[in-house]
């Protein structure tokens, strides 16, 4: 038996700690590719590069495998690799990550790391986005290997849905060991973003955006109450994005005539 | 009783065409603020700037009119809209648009005018996103006048749901008048990407990316069948993304163990 494909990409960028990490991890599973952008791409949510050109250069960083460097956002260096690279060999499996901070909640519409996994789903391509909710670059990460193995092995014998992406999350290493893994919806929580006003050389103002994250979740079924409990987050995303109960409220209260 | 307090924003930039025809149709409804990007935009989906600084600057191009330009994405504008320039004042509706092109299916998630409006319904403001599917900038727009405003107005007396955002599609000028509007689901439909392969003057290749359209989706309650069919498509839209039918896959058949 031919072993498995697996495309490995991220939003920080082709050689950060993380994808270093999940490179060496997915190798022990399957043949590895690597389509990465080439600079750190967070916050990049599902923005692609319209209006503008693309690169796409291989490069010899990770030794025996290819990996190429994508000038674009993470959801380009998913196309890039579907069209450019794989061609018409499919992927048995799409990774991103190994991020460096948290994309719980609300966090996943901003994230890069998911938005890669989103556009695999998309394709219909089994896809997992894996982060450490630890912002420090030099976070521990041991802890992570054997949940991320556990998982991807799963991914790659079982069926996630039609168009669904793996939103997973770890809590940041604790003295105590991971408690388990919790399959989760997407907690109610959100951003609460706070400028930092502030003055350049030529004295015009400009801001830095930071934020305080407000969970207004009650549940214990959400992936904040799994990461606040020392548990491993699984959320299963789609890209589907009606209300369905708001079409039924607009079908009876609004009048359009 | 006092006017409605509306903001105005899109994604291709404030003193785009589309924006333009927002801001006027509005003012008919309500006291208008506008916090827009400083420059085009297209693309970004759920795009925010973090890592690096934004600047909000107020501009007089808007006669009689708060405005202010943002260095920004979308999502940026409505952030800094919210807490730099409206403060404690919440609108009663924010609108984003009128884009140039279409906003149906699976591209509501590339799309910025809709991350704008996406990013107020987190807010619980009630949004909506409006674009035009045609992508030529000088297209004919005087037929969707009096459907923005009928959409707005019922938005600004109903309630459109906890967290929902409409995205608004409005059919190309035909020759026929528009047939009326329909409240849809999102299509399954999706982008089907070519890669135009190019080489720089420095010998090096680069890309540009295109794509064709591809609709697989056979119904007739979604959005590119009533574009197709001359209505003009409101999709409620939400950002909890959790497939919740995988929660039940993955709990029955999945093993983590």
């Amino acid at each position: 038996m031919s072993k498995p494909l697996i495309l490995v990409t991220n939003d920080d960028g082709i050689t950060s700690r993380g994808i270093r990490r999940l490179i060496s991890l997915m190798q022990q599973l399957g043949e590895v590719v690597v389509v990465a952008p080439d600079s750190p791409q967070s916050g990049m949510g599902h923005a692609i590069t319209v209006g503008d050109i693309l690169r796409l250069t291989e490069t010899d960083i990770y030794p025996g495998l290819q990996a190429f460097k994508c000038s674009g956002t993470p959801a380009d260096c998913v196309k890039m690799a579907k069209d450019l690279v794989l061609k018409s060999k499919k992927p048995d499996l799409v990774v991103s990550g190994i991020n460096h901070g948290s994309n719980t909640s609300i966090s996943v519409l901003y994230s890069g790391t998911m938005s890669a996994a989103i556009e695999a789903a998309i394709e219909n391509m089994p896809a997992i986005g894996f982060s450490l909710c630890d912002y420090e670059s030099s976070a521990d990460m041991d802890h992570v290997d054997e949940y991320v193995l556990r998982i991807a092995k799963e991914a790659l014998v079982k069926d996630m849905g039609h168009g669904v992406a793996l939103n997973v999350n770890f809590p940041a290493k604790q003295k105590e060991s991971i408690q388990g893994i919790r399959i989760c919806r997407q907690a109610n929580a959100k951003w609460q973003e706070d400028f930092d006003q502030r003055v350049d050389p030529y004295g015009r103002k400009y801001f830095w955006m930071t934020g305080n994250f407000i969970n207004h979740d009650k549940g214990e079924d959400n992936d904040e109450w799994a990461i606040a409990n020392n548990f491993v987050s699984v959320v299963p995303c789609q890209f589907d994005l009606t209300s369905y109960h708001a079409i039924n409220l607009l079908n009876d209260d609004w009048n359009f005539e």
